[in-house]
């Protein structure tokens, strides 16, 4: 069943893995993860993906995720009819998701160089799914999920994503409004 | 809670939106959905997208539902030491999801077209996942679904897709294997 609890427990999951997706980059990393390796002609993940910025990603995760543990019991959980099930957050938690966002990415990117996507170049889905992705692998390992949030993610994310960047396009930021 | 039973049942719905995509290309229609029109200078669904391809995509559809129907009685339901949430195939729930995984489809080149990507170049992910989403809005509105149904085809769908092209381009039916 989706309804607005299940849509505030899938919430409270994302911000340590949006946090690592949408920060990484601003590592500005020149660390390969690939070190340059190439896989039948192509690049391994490509220039776009550095260890730089794989380990910003899991320290703004850890970071998020300690955050939302601090923030928790200062939060209007009352407000709430019906008990919520809210997931714990801790810094561990917040490195199993920025890992999982991580590799989930890396993965993305592995599969477009495969079918020759460059870097850069869009693949609707995959780009804004990855992360989510991976994210939710390695939470199902640590965490007991409901099908209800990887739905929920599933549909939100490429839908925040794409506002996000016609937001960023209307105002001048982006060239392209995806 | 996915298990082998709810496998079973979100593999008893997928079988019209299967044939309908794979075998839709089959209709080497001429007819362009979008009539030859363009949106802001690009192909609003491009020339790989007929009016035939549809109709004969919605059709088998239509046939796939209706032989599950009659097959229904045939098969060995008992064997399952739970009931089983079957849902009951007809035409017009054929008719339904063929419906939906077409549009879904169209949706999926409409989205690519927009941000440029070429008829018949991938797009991971959005080109195996368009029509199941679609299927699944359109159910949406006339069954019950489980969202286990929907996390299970949407992890199964792009697997054997992958699968297939494998095997395709191992007994070089296919130049590449995705």
């Amino acid at each position: 069943m989706i309804d607005i609890y299940t849509f505030i427990e899938a919430v409270w999951l994302m911000w340590p893995a949006y946090g690592a997706n949408g920060l990484c980059m601003l590592a500005k990393g020149k660390r390969r993860v690939d070190f340059g390796k190439e896989f039948r002609g192509k690049p391994l993940f490509g220039e776009g993906k550095t260890w730089e910025g794989f380990a910003l990603g899991v320290f703004v995760a850890v970071l998020v995720a300690s955050f939302q543990m601090f923030a928790f019991e200062f939060l209007p959980w009352d407000l709430s009819p019906v008990p919520l099930d809210i997931i714990p957050m801790s810094p561990f938690l917040g490195f199993v998701i920025g890992l999982g966002a991580m590799l989930g990415d890396l993965g993305g990117s592995f599969i477009k160089r495969r079918i020759g996507i460059p870097r850069g170049k869009p693949a609707p889905l995959l780009d804004q799914l990855d992360f989510i992705i991976g994210m939710f692998v390695f939470l199902w390992f640590v965490i007991p999920l409901k099908w209800e949030w990887v739905v929920i993610l599933l549909i939100l994310t490429p839908a925040v994503h794409l506002t996000a960047n016609v937001i960023a396009y209307l105002v001048k930021l982006k060239s392209v409004p995806y």
